[in-house]
């Protein structure tokens, strides 16, 4: 038996350690244009920070550690084709520049996500102008971040967050720009705006936002030295970093005929099997099910990544195994700020069609006489005809995570609103409040639901 | 309508607030005999340690408060009697010494819970020993323990784990006795080693626990000077507190021949009904359900008190509500040491004639790399016919609690092992690891269940 995995961050490498643990006699091979294998890309923002020293912390499992267990690592050698009739793959050497075809028994296609920078295509080999996807994308900016003093962050999604959160904690100037009219508009509008004036009122007077305007303008030839904004702003700049959102890589996939979803990412059943036998996708290449809505979506987080690679791996070793699905549970902090979300948010909600209702409640995470006690701030949303709980976001110096996470166990168990009111919920006086956040945000929607 | 409420501290003060919002028109009173209502007392060890100087902060609504919204507080006023077929409670005022008696058309009792003092009769009595229930308690213990070098704390369960953390970081040492073989006997044996292993290596040699023991002979006239203890092991002390469990304040329900329940709190149906029409029994006096097991428990916990006065509340005003019961979720800490348990533990689980699965889980609690990171020890256990998960237990210096609170929402939901497996928890390296414990815990759990 020939497995053989195309990407290995995260999906790819976790398929590959979980098929050579279930079939020790199967040969397992990674090829991947990359230089390393096996490593968190979320913590390249505090890398970038200078939280650890040493970029190689974020190596999960290192290259000798695969070889030694039995899996063929092949770095740096690009996959540029699939041929489905014949099961071969062909591979260029980056190295050598030759070109060679392998064999496979079963294929898992992890080629994961690069960043979308349509419309930034021509300063995108300046100098002075970053995304972040790999190692080496951290360790440029990192670099360049300490020789600089006023950067620009343009897109105000989870990355340029974490971003922004590094370059101020180093003293730097950061002027953000973000094309809606707040930052995070992976969120409700009333918690953005939320987060965006903790933001201004807490970055020591290091960061601009400029929201609902876009770059009209870059200036400067081996460097961008100055932008103007379609709002016609116009300022100095050192450094640029893109984080305007990312796509799924599925070229060599499309080109093999592989089926995509509706998201544009790699259409998978729930054993991440793709429209072609044999062939599976999982990690960021693939799409996903909402768990709410039960429609299709790309939500590329790692978290899943190593969810479906594992899935794929047990299917193609000939266990049967499900992944039912992803509820967009995901979270973040900006200097003491903690962002959370799950499950849809109310304009998502409406969107697909829900008659929403729902609360913003705030309240103390902990007995109100406890020296470690801070705020949250809960939206909690609901659909009006099934009762059901389709979502719920939460920030602030609280824990706002752990009530996320709890939210996230009861939608993937298809919590109605009055199963959350009485929950019966740990309560210390230096863990939490004796009505917890969620039993007040519940009783507000359930007397909503009533009227 | 009159509303008679016996007793105010957490069911009662809820019950009482939440009646008259329900019903402004009717009268609604408390009498207690005790000094105070709506107070903390799960907050009292850190008043005596000193995290805060005024006990007033304990006081969540003042009487004023309740005053003002038309509530009256009959405070230094014990009920003595009930007379169901009159409708009529007897009062005797301690201050005047005078009794009365007070018409009812809806009575609620929420007599609460006492120290279960039973065999320390003869010592209750001296000046340098403390149980700990009401504010006057925690006054008393605390001026003690400032005069203090050497305390014994009897019993090793919540209560005195958390006057153990008060105690030694207030410098003194304490040598805790505890008649099971390990202290904190609420969890699994093999979670309340590590309980007690970290207390002896975290405690600068300030605590002695003397397990499997008990007291044989306490030594003192006045003050309890000296103990001896069933294995003869002798010594000094200076102060004394016992914490030997509690037990239901039944005694003037049962005269009026209201059904006590199998654990000998007081009996009530989902509505907090008691068997006798138009008396409703919440908070730490009554029994309450078991959602895992659906068996009668009796787990006196100030969260659910506060659910359970508002669900009695809303059904004596008329509305429909329904309390499904307890999880008995949980949470303390012990310098730095987080302690979360709910559901059954494997014991109880047995007991109940369950056939158990379990696994215990050592696992960081973020991103390796994160300076934050901390361990968390997670013990999960499912039924081996119904693969339904039955509780967990987790401690460590991590977040124990946020995982706790996680299951809990599940367990309310019936979860099953194969609906942990995959759940989308939020993941980024300052808040969780991309394997979230929980999953690798269902992970071995799904394996054994599958062999």
């Amino acid at each position: 038996m020939k497995i053989v995995i195309i990407g290995g961050v995260a999906a790819g490498a976790k398929a590959a350690a979980k098929a050579k643990r279930m079939l020790p006699e199967a040969s397992v091979d990674i090829y991947t244009q990359d230089t390393h294998v096996s490593y968190s890309t979320c913590g390249l923002p505090y890398y970038i920070e200078g939280v650890f020293e040493n970029y190689e912390k974020l190596i999960v499992r290192p290259v000798s550690e695969f070889e030694k267990s039995g899996i063929n690592v092949h770095l740096l050698n690009r996959v540029t084709g699939i041929n489905p009739d014949t099961k071969k793959i062909s591979v260029l050497n980056l190295k050598t520049n030759e070109n060679y075809e392998v064999e496979y028994d079963k294929l898992v296609i992890s080629t994961g996500a690069v960043p979308a920078t349509k419309g930034f295509e021509k300063i995108l080999n300046k100098k002075n102008v970053f995304t972040l996807r790999t190692l080496e994308d951290g360790v440029a900016i990192r670099n360049k971040m300490r020789e600089v003093q006023n950067i620009t962050l343009i897109g105000g999604g989870y990355i340029n967050i974490e971003l922004l959160e590094a370059f101020v904690k180093n003293g730097k100037n950061v002027i953000l720009i973000e094309k809606s009219p707040f930052i995070m508009p992976i969120l409700d509008e009333d918690i953005s705006i939320l987060v965006q004036t903790y933001i201004m009122e807490n970055s020591n007077n290091q960061v601009k936002i400029l929201a609902e305007d876009s770059v009209n303008e870059f200036i400067g030839e081996d460097e961008i030295r100055g932008i103007i904004t379609s709002k016609g702003v116009g300022f100095d700049t050192e450094m640029v970093v893109i984080s305007t959102g990312v796509r799924p890589v599925v070229d060599i996939a499309k080109e093999a005929g592989i089926e995509l979803g509706v998201t544009g990412a790699i259409k998978v059943n729930s054993r991440m099997e793709t429209s072609i036998k044999d062939i599976y996708a999982c990690g960021d290449c693939a799409e996903k099910v909402h768990i709410i809505s039960n429609t299709p979506v790309w939500i590329p987080l790692g978290s899943t990544a190593n969810k479906e690679g594992r899935t794929a791996a047990m299917n193609l070793c000939g266990e049967h195994k499900d992944f039912e699905g992803v509820l967009g549970s995901s979270v973040t902090r900006y200097l003491g700020l903690n962002i959370s979300k799950c499950g849809l948010t109310e304009k998502e909600a409406r969107k697909l069609g829900y008659d929403t209702v729902s609360t913003v409640v705030t309240k103390k995470d902990k007995a109100g006489y406890m020296p470690e006690v801070e705020n949250i701030t809960l939206k909690l949303i609901a659909d009006m005809r099934s009762h059901r709980i389709l979502g719920a976001q939460a920030i602030g110096c609280g824990d706002a995570d752990k009530k996320i996470d709890s939210i996230s166990v009861g939608l993937a168990n298809n919590m109605e609103v009055k199963d959350l009111l009485d929950v019966d919920l740990t309560y210390a006086p230096p863990f939490s409040a004796s009505v917890d956040i969620l039993h007040s945000a519940a009783r507000i929607i359930q007397s909503k639901l009533r009227n």
